[in-house]
């Protein structure tokens, strides 16, 4: 099966992605770069919660940090948004112009075991 | 932060996707429905592998089955994809018009430190 564009990359992304908590700090992240203390800020959470956080998002790539002086200050990497975003977008591409959909040679085409 | 839109769906749908396996299932299933035999097939894995990784996809409403007589068959769930598709896409776009790349107040839009 085609899921050789980089699986293990894919594998973190998505597993960062999996977490309400990251979700909510690339949405702000989206508006553009903070420090780990002002991501904290808005969040229920001590500081080496949001840093685990953020340590797992910048091992997916989703987001890079640098720390000048005592600030860290992440940044989010939308080529890594965009690969995940690329995979997602080619398999719905792929079902939408699926055989049974496009093809009219099978009795039924909501079963599929005959071109399995 | 506004991700509001159903994050324990989310949750389950970026985690189902964290897996290559699942991922490869996905894959295959955009081709159309198949059974769950059909989906053990090309995988070096045993049968109960499988449904597992089937009931994980199940669950995140990526994929519904149907069982009739012993054959489970599998069918790809377009709804579940186009909402993981989605977050990714406006959270994309929300970076895009991000107020430090709109604004034109800073010297070097590679970096976007000024505003954090």
């Amino acid at each position: 099966m085609a899921t050789a564009a980089q699986p293990v990359v894919l594998d973190a992304l998505f597993h960062a992605l999996a977490d309400p908590t990251r979700r909510a700090l690339v949405e702000r992240l989206t508006r553009g770069p903070a420090s780990v203390s002002a991501l904290a800020q808005p969040l229920a959470m001590s500081l080496p919660a949001v840093m685990q956080h953020v340590h797992v998002l910048e091992a997916s790539g989703l987001v890079c940090t640098e720390k000048v002086g005592r600030v860290r200050t992440c940044r989010l990497e939308p080529k890594a948004l965009r690969m995940a975003e690329q995979w997602i977008t080619e398999r719905h591409t792929l079902w939408e112009r699926r055989p049974d959909r496009l093809g009219a040679h099978r009795a039924d085409p909501s079963d599929g075991r005959a071109s399995a």
